[in-house]
């Protein structure tokens, strides 16, 4: 089983960035200062990682070795591009597309729980959010049951600019959401269809309610009314599955 | 939020027993003997209790205190009796009645995530067999969501003779497993049905398959082709309730 590797040292840090590697966050030390460190900075200013800013102590924890103040989690997966992967999907014939799009869901086991149950309902890519979301970690390839290694992962910046890029491509989007009168069997999944999961704790968010194109909930009868997400979401792929067998 | 509570001393449990207190699992000392002990023996000789025979260090790290040798988790949840439950249940009119079997799922979260899924669905109840698989215990109760406190809990001993009594009942039993070439959407579930799910690493026994009256499985697309038990739950009771609305 292949789990996350620290990696520490500014330049060694600089050097995964450049040659694109999938850093699932950094740590750096509060109020660290120098060359090497600005180099740093400016480099992931440019896209939207995970950092957080740490006491020496923490980082001495993270790395055995001279850390100089800097230290990495790289993921064992190797994220892809959205535009050209929706791009060459679109292009095939057969199945409708499918995306799966992840708004914030924190725990790993319950991602590892959505991926494996995603690559069981042939589920083309699931997209995530490089910010706030559950790690790809040795959890989440656990749970995955190593599904992990066998669907392509998409990490955007945010998940409502994947949203309307496939919106534009002719991708009917649906949420997942309790604040709906829908049912999701009155849906129709037979044409390209890419569904929204929120958060544990608070759902898909509203501003994300408020582009997509359709909202579904699932029939509740108990008092509690609220699923595992992971159980939601398999719930619904199932039925996009089943409209289309 | 009710946890397990611990119990300890040869007479504690005794009443426990006696008082038909919900007990989870039962540590005797290895070897331990004399009359009260004889007692103990006699009264879980007639019943299947979850019981473990440990060192005494054992139970010198479960309870603090004059333990005696005996030391049992008794769990937050009342159990229900199986055969009033069935009986009062298709006497009631509208909705057919919908069990939940569960062939020794082992894994608490999971557990806790089926009780959820059950309670959403309006499951009647959920029936475990005592010896084997998860215990009620406070993770259950968490990943449960408060559910395990809002559904019927039934403990049996032996999950086949729960089966034969449902049968008996009227009740149509259909095994979940992937060991079949019927899918779960060829099934006609407007009839009673109880819905018997398998443990995490080998699914429904086969014992247990021999018996049941129809079995069916979920498509599956990808090449890891195994869901999490709770997912595969929440999808097979989703499409129960999908064709009874």
């Amino acid at each position: 089983m292949e789990e996350n590797t620290t990696i520490f040292g500014i330049r060694t840090v600089i050097e995964a960035i450049e040659s694109e590697k999938n850093i699932d966050k950094i740590y750096i030390q509060k109020g660290l200062s120098g060359p090497l460190m600005q180099e740093l900075q400016k480099l992931v200013g440019k896209q939207e990682y995970n950092i957080s800013y740490v006491p020496v102590e923490k980082l001495n924890k993270l790395a055995q070795g001279n850390h100089q103040g800097v230290v990495a989690k790289v993921s064992p997966v190797k994220f892809q591009n959205l535009e050209e992967l929706v791009a060459k999907r679109i292009e095939e014939v057969g199945t409708p597309p499918l995306f799966l799009l992840l708004d914030q869901v924190t725990d790993a086991r319950n991602f590892g729980a959505i991926i494996r149950t995603g690559e069981c309902c042939g589920v083309d890519a699931i997209i995530i959010q490089g910010k706030g979301g559950a790690p790809v970690n040795a959890d989440t390839v656990k749970t995955s049951a190593g599904a992990v290694f066998n669907i392509p992962l998409v990490k955007v910046n945010h998940i409502k600019d994947a949203i309307y890029y496939l919106q534009a491509s002719g991708i009917k989007v649906v949420a997942a959401t309790e604040k709906t009168t829908s049912h999701l069997y009155e849906l129709d999944f037979s044409l390209p269809v890419a569904l929204v999961m929120g958060s544990e704790e608070k759902g898909v968010s509203s501003s994300i309610l408020k582009i997509v194109d359709e909202t579904a909930k699932l029939p509740m009868f108990g008092s509690i009314a609220s699923l595992n997400v992971s159980v939601a979401c398999g719930a619904f792929l199932y039925e996009i599955v089943r409209q289309r067998m």
